[in-house]
């Protein structure tokens, strides 16, 4: 079965997350609300042989999407990277109990948080607290008595992105919830990566580990409670317990969708045309600037300030009336994000590009 | 926008879980996958006002249909109940670092290791292992120097289900994945009750959680990661973090249907008239036996065997013949259990009495 949507406005969703998904995937998920092999994907128990098979599908494609070396496996797990950010920790303390933190905006700060809440005595050996996290720490020294380090590589909040990741020797970890799957990456660099689903990956509910499985049961935490302990999902291949069915079969969906189209690599070249084409007006438009360091910005959140305040009621009327939804910066820092992942068309960033022009012309 | 299931074969969904929902939920969920005020309910924002109001209202109606007195929140996290046996744990724990549970099969044994594994003193004070679980103990003494007692109301694996609650002054906890919604209960003879949502509430990936407001950030625990504290979630109106939206969403469907068609009280007289039904073909029918004692039968879950385990074969070809799913009985106890939760329509246990009385004939 196949239907048509009836959306009569075409909407251009900028929106950080939950985000837009491409529209064939859309379709093809509501067909399974409605249709999976005679049921409803949501009624199917997730140990259904055709749940099963959705669930290696979709861990599969995660290792072909990013080229998953021999030796990691791939975990989806719930509670999003926030419940990540004690699993992490949990899983990654060793004798030392001490761990290296790149404190780069709010996400990262929550990471810090949690580890110190595990009982981790933490070392943020870098940041950008002191310019409001407007860009991306360098030249600092990585400590060396630690049991591992952890960086946020997009800073969903802030609009900045690692262009280089961390060299260390030391077990590296690494929150990628906003730009998984956007770019090229090798996984062998890390030792955990995860990511909550929403931006490249799926809907909102699941949350994607990476794990290098010699990690695995060797956390030096007295508290492990079986749900936070990342062996025991990999080794139940991630049906512990009742995974998060519909998110997982969507981004199962959504994989397949990425890999049809190029992959990452074919999706990292349209991402970097979508993010100079953005960029570039911000630069030459004098109406606005943007944000953060020009060798930080993210090529996922591209966030913007207009030069004359007094003129915000006037550019939201216009981006609203062209369809835009999503563009307002959080609510933390304000100005104007446009986050354009993976499943957004060159066509919307297009359309913003328009408005900002004659918006400068008025 | 409407549109119909192509399906050409009627199943009758007996899965335990993810199970089954009313179709009119599945109709209005498929739509939403397309068109939620103009765009894919997968890729809202959940600070969008539009989902607000979606988390809003699942909330108001989870109290409206439990009758959820003052002094009480509702929270929608993720994980399960298998994440929620640690969450409980530790946010009961008091100075004495020391629990009553009840054992009545696997859920409740997990809980019972999830709560040692915080560093609860766990006194099982009342098992059925003794008898594979196939009872609900009675005349149990609940002891009196714990900081709370836990208990399932429902064993879905093994289709007991406790018919009266344990009565304590002491801090209660339950566990209702399985029946919640299923019957009346008064919500203030306990202080946390918490559900995997995939059996009565909505698809899986959200997890309920109703607690006492005066039982909150109370715990003794040094141990305490953000996301397992129900005080934050409870503050942030279950927004502490990116919310498992579709979920939710369904869930919030799935309650306006229970409301619009007598709630609760309605929905207990159904699934009274559905395990009758049921139960009375296992007791009149020679080829047929219940699995356990007659006065703890699960009105959820309704286990059963064959008296002639040799005719295994040819009643399955029977059933599957019928258009049933999901009817063997959990891998770790064999047999048949018929999950015959809120969604399930009579019309389909008819079909399955139908099915007996044919096998009992040939």
């Amino acid at each position: 079965m196949n239907f048509e949507s009836n959306n009569t406005t075409m909407k251009h969703n900028f929106g950080a997350g939950p985000c837009i998904l491409p529209q064939e995937v859309f379709q093809q998920a509501a067909n399974a609300v409605l249709d999976f092999n005679g049921l409803s994907i949501l009624e199917v128990s997730h140990r259904h042989k055709d749940f099963v098979a959705v669930m290696d599908e979709a861990i599969d494609l995660v290792k072909k999407a990013l080229n998953v070396p021999e030796g990691y496996s791939v975990a989806f797990l719930q509670g999003g990277a926030s419940l990540g950010f004690t699993i992490v920790a949990l899983n990654m303390m060793r004798d030392k109990k001490k761990a290296g933190y790149i404190n780069t905006g709010t996400w990262a700060s929550g990471a810090i948080k949690e580890a110190k809440k595990v009982g981790i005595d933490v070392d943020v050996f870098a940041s950008s607290e002191d310019k409001n996290f407007t860009y991306i720490p360098k030249g600092y020294t990585i400590p060396t008595d630690v049991d591992y380090i952890h960086f946020t590589s997009n800073n969903t909040i802030y609009g900045t992105q690692f262009k280089e990741f961390p060299k260390t020797d030391l077990p590296l970890v690494c929150d990628m919830s906003s730009d998984i799957f956007s770019k090229e990456i090798n996984v062998a660099d890390f030792d955990i990566i995860y990511a909550g689903a929403q931006k490249n990956l799926g809907p909102a509910g699941a949350t994607l580990y990476i794990v290098k499985d010699e990690i695995l049961g060797k956390s030096s935490s007295t508290f492990m409670p079986t749900y936070l302990d990342l062996k025991q999902h990999v080794e139940k291949e991630s049906m512990l317990n009742t995974p998060p069915v519909f998110s997982v079969y969507v981004a199962m969906l959504n994989l397949r969708n990425l890999l049809a189209n190029g992959g990452v690599k074919a999706m990292e070249q349209r991402n970097n045309e979508k993010a100079a084409l953005l960029y570039k007006e911000i630069d030459e438009n004098p109406a606005f600037k943007g944000a953060v360091e020009v060798e930080d910005r993210s090529n996922m959140n591209v966030t913007f300030l207009l030069t004359d305040e007094d003129r915000t009621a006037e550019f939201d009327a216009m981006w609203k009336e062209a369809g835009i939804v999503g563009l307002p910066g959080h609510r933390s820092v304000g100005g104007y994000r446009a986050s354009i992942y993976n499943a957004l068309p060159i066509e919307s960033v297009q359309v913003l590009v328009d408005v900002m022009r004659t918006f400068n012309q008025h």
